[in-house]
């Protein structure tokens, strides 16, 4: 059975995204920000669906915002929003922004290893309409998912990644997907990646974590637990930097568990965590919700 | 012993709310808003701390808009604020708005019956600086919690309600209260206040029902609950409307229950809920982040 | 591709659930049950790894047991193992019981019409060895899941259900049903069950229900949810009887949703809900941790 | 207002604790434990009222069980039964056990510094009969909530804590404890306790940490966590042990947090939490539903 991941789509938000857009706005917080870019969308005839707003210190601290409006007709007005955006945004308040239209859907790269939970949920919420992506690839140092992925219409790359060098691998890796993708996930994916790779691939890079971050950094994180006896454990979706399970937090959650439980129970229990918190990561940032500052995310979830 | 209110109050954010105020916009949307309004503030020199908008329907549905700015000098510059967005609001857009100094911390009338655990928590959290409010008065129809309440140094006052006829109890509730407070809370007050008493003391109204909203409506909420074996019981903050248990939901939450709980364990396990959710609700309220719309609420929390 | 059911099984507890067995007892509490059921198993050298025992009232109540232990060699023990259980519960105790090795699978029919997400979490969830049934059967009355369900190896029956009249569809769900299940999960299906059907098929049936019930009866909870304006929605899985939504419940979860979500988004996010709750129904069914008594249920989780 | 603890209790379960006792019985795994108890129990006519029971490995690994029941009349024959379940569990099977009647309340010390809210929680639930404690005197470094505790009627003792020398204290916390508790809570309690001070008060400690353990182990947690860009935040409630933040874990919980979030405000979100995971800890203390084993906690809840 191959379902292509086309064939389902159903638009996930009313009004329709294929009329809307979102401008998210970061820099140095200065006044009459917003005045003047509500009096760029308003030229424009936009109609502001949501804005939300955030300064971490209104004395001269850092500005985000992010909105979201519609416009008719969304293609060709989106470019002279832009052209004006970059003069008010740029030139007045030195401040950066992107601006994108909904209905372009992101082109997101799979990393997995051999478990398939992740995988499998982020496959399944895409072909059910949840999730508006085009998942371009998924890439796995093993064969085990192969099929599963296939059975998608989703090309399954095979780049095995034996021993401590794993120079060839990324060079494989940056062969596929430059050019390629706006987003990587790395899905329960083994393997550390390399500083290199993530300046070179220039595209976010989002990652799972088995425990509620900072406790039980690195491998193992439930047999940790286990020996330490906490009553809850949990899971952390953050952005991938060169600091091993350092990089910016974007959602977290935990679940009850109990002395009786084994870290194979942990891990089962661990497992659907995982799967839900890595969903919401990835459909905040889809719908540009999220914004790095530091090592630290602004989400306006 | 004997602690008046004011003695122990911590500001609770930062930078100190003391120079923040709050302006509140709903009506009908219409392009051009957020330009129009950003404009006034920046004409002022506020600087936007937070901002949060959103619209049900682009196309012509309504428009909620919650901004918080400091200014400086608050006091004086507020008031030209105030003209200069009638001025735009009123008369442009036909919008209506509330603004308000957060400094300016609203009076609160508290009425309870004999449970004293939702009572407690708004007493402990206002003098423990958490709940910025001045607490005015306590109006009872049982004298059991007379003496703790005065122990905050706060006035506590018996109102009798017996018999079917309450009229001569709202009279003098009515006498309390007129002119003195912005916001009454009913902290489990087992009595039903009249669609004229509503209408007539003109401050919004919030009550806790000790059940998950809209299950087991009416008296006896968690014998209901044991009856019907739920798995979880819960807890609703709702502004009080003319129909008992109906009016616009401003917060619920649960916990989980099992069989082996009796109705006066869910009680004791309920209590804990209506506390947290009536102290969400309050806080909410007083820092105008609740707009009503119809029988729904729009919380920007 | 086709993955048969069995290749991947992976045993879900330590020790391995191969030599495990459960013994579930309900009945009149009566002195003296603990220490008789104890000395039967001693005396065939069983190891009781848990016993969870509860009476709802030890002066004349209901006492509910659950026990669950190795033997060795299983297969032959439990025989005599239940032989003297008989004797002891049945004869001088006047209690039931049930006594199963958990080695042997629950065949499991799940019916559904065209909501695939509950479907593919149970599907799922057993081909990674995590939830230990045999699914025997896929029965919808719509063809759109056919494709999915065979692509696990597992055999799909459309069995159309056009108009009011049930009992032709009803007669041919008893033909595929009879002598070939232990439990029946509805996993999303829109059609109401008969009462005859219920009887005649003599196996439990699970149903997931999408609202807490019993907020939200019948059709449509979604859209009644959003109507009242609730701020949290759920899921409750219980077991079916003749009053539509008003069987044993054994399980809910909710999940928090704000004003801005409209009702596909409140369907999207209760889905996950739905699949989650319905999951840890049936994993407790299968692992015998739920009693029914009345229209409750006591469940050792 | 003074107001002694005795004057609101209100029995807190069904049947009245004043008539049931528990027994807690800990060590090697053997077979035949669950028998010879429930046949001690028996020929005393106890009714079991519930019974859990937990073996980590039934392959020789640890059993632990606690059992509640009812007894008539409970004073002469508990001690009967002790007797009788000393013989056959230390005798023949070489177990710990303890035992005791759920009506004999167990004396508190609360230790604290500033901080008033866990203090505050502890007293209230106590007074309002939901925390069947006796609760015997409060020691403090710091004068600060002295009018507080003893409007409550409960002695509080100011025991300075200067400099890094703390025998004088411990020397002083030793004469006014010795003998006269049963269990001693932390509750905020800003000083280290000496292994020597655990060694010689000789009954469990229970401290509250401010984080979810282990992370961000030690001072400032909500600085830390703030630092770190946590999603939630969680507070944890163990046994102390020589071992700062290591004890064994009895209870933890999380809250969400959001980037708009100051250290001010997740103290005061924190601090709702830490109140209910102490109050969790302390009850299922004192209704003995927990089992210390190495550096973990069995907690039958």
């Amino acid at each position: 059975m191959t379902i292509t991941q086309e064939t389902r789509y159903v638009p996930s938000t009313t009004p329709s995204t294929e009329e809307q857009a979102t401008l998210i706005i970061h820099g140095k917080d200065r006044p009459g920000i917003v005045a003047a870019v509500g009096a760029v969308l308003s030229r424009h005839n936009a109609n502001i669906v949501s804005l939300d707003q955030y300064s971490d210190n209104p004395e001269g601290g850092e500005f985000f915002q992010r909105t979201v409006f519609t416009l008719e007709p969304m293609k060709v007005a989106l470019e002279k929003v832009e052209a004006d955006l970059a003069q008010v945004l740029r030139s007045d308040f030195e401040l950066d922004f992107t601006l994108r239209a909904l209905s372009a859907l992101k082109r997101v790269a799979i990393f997995v290893s051999k478990s398939d939970h992740c995988l499998l949920e982020l496959l399944w919420r895409q072909r059910r309409g949840e999730l508006p992506i085009t998942i371009s690839m998924v890439i796995s140092n093993h064969p085990d998912t192969a099929d599963d992925v296939r059975s998608f219409g989703i090309p399954f790359f095979l780049v095995p990644s034996a021993g401590p060098d794993k120079s060839a691998a990324e060079a494989e890796h940056l062969r596929l997907l430059t050019g390629n993708v706006d987003l990587i996930v790395l899905a329960r994916y083994m393997q550390i990646v390399s500083g290199d790779f993530i300046r070179e691939v220039g595209v976010p890079i989002i990652n799972i974590h088995h425990s509620f971050l900072p406790a039980f950094i690195g491998a193992g994180p439930y047999a940790k637990a286990k020996e330490r006896g906490v009553k809850l454990i949990g899971a952390t979706a953050h952005y991938v930097t060169e600091d091993l399970d350092e990089g910016p937090i974007i959602e977290q959650d935990v679940v009850r568990v109990t002395h009786g439980e084994t870290v194979a129970d942990l891990q089962r229990r661990g497992a659907d965590v995982e799967r839900s918190v890595l969903a919401r990561a990835i459909q905040w940032h889809i719908e540009d919700r999220i914004i790095r500052t530091g090592n630290h995310t602004v989400v306006f979830s």
